[in-house]
């Protein structure tokens, strides 16, 4: 029998998206975000509170990059989620992340996260705090690339997150293949 | 060392989500949708192109479902997003699933899929198809509940979409406890 909940923004699966940008001096601070996905063609969407360091730094630098958090680096994306950029500056550092400019848009991507969106600002909306960005590049560390080039999601191990638990779980195995598996039915 | 894949819409976790509406007959309609997510407070935002049956559905009705996909109904999330509602308007019915009407909105639940958020369309976009609806309940089928009331992912089963190598995997184990695990770094 189903139970009714309520108004409950649960789902899945949530991401959990590590959003970076560059301060005004250049520093990389970066945060967790577990609402957004594909906006359209080639944006994505993100809510992000207006008040976090990274969204000001975002509206200032025009620039954003979204990496997916990992099982490997759980801690560390769970920390970047906890801890704000406005009480430690150096917030990237002391979870033991390291940082390169993106060779395509004013943002840092954490080395440490094999998998980045790199994007351009399109839009913020005061009023639903919602994100739009432009894909410029995707960028993925061939560690985590199979023999024909794809990624391979047993080496990314991305993770979800659990929002009616508050846990956070890795993608887990292969259950079909899609635009094929219902042709049974056709 | 990272390669550059250009302009893509890859990310990690991509929900499967089922999306569902009532034509102008009354005569449920489902699509599955992959670029989405929450929204804001209590609204979840999904991509949408405007010449799809349930789109236009939506519109006319002002109300849709959003039920999460599951490993133990793959193949008929899967036929949903391969058939179109217009060349097979029972598309529903032939993918062996049945439907109740929500008590709260004006659209189909899918008795098969234990989780489903129930919701009014606020806005679209014809710009960006970009659709937004405020979830008004959240019913969940207690035989994917715990003792304690709360989702069981091992019941529930969710997959999430491989949009690089088209695959739907199923979520996997629990790797984390969210805002507790960084702890250890401050």
């Amino acid at each position: 029998m189903r139970k009714n909940f309520g108004v409950k923004t649960w789902l899945y699966p949530m991401p959990v998206f590590i959003v970076a940008a560059y301060d005004e001096n250049g520093v990389p601070n970066a945060m967790n975000a577990a609402w957004g996905g594909v906006y359209s063609d080639d944006m994505v969407g993100i809510c992000l509170a207006d008040n976090h360091k990274t969204t000001q730094n975002i509206r200032a630098t025009k620039a954003f990059t979204v990496s997916m958090a990992t099982a490997d680096k759980l801690a560390a994306c769970d920390f970047l989620g906890i801890v704000s950029g406005k009480a430690v500056p150096d917030k990237v550092a002391r979870a033991g992340l390291h940082t390169t400019q993106s060779q395509f848009v004013n943002a840092p991507i954490i080395d440490e996260l094999p998998m980045t969106l790199e994007c351009e600002l399109v839009s913020y909306d005061d009023d639903s705090n919602f994100m739009v960005g432009r894909i410029v590049n995707v960028s993925i560390d061939d560690t985590v690339l199979d023999a024909d080039g794809k990624v391979d999601l047993s080496l990314l191990r991305p993770i979800t997150y659990d929002s009616c638990n508050h846990h956070y779980h890795v993608i887990g195995q292969k259950v079909g293949n899609a635009f094929s598996d219902g042709k049974a039915l056709k």
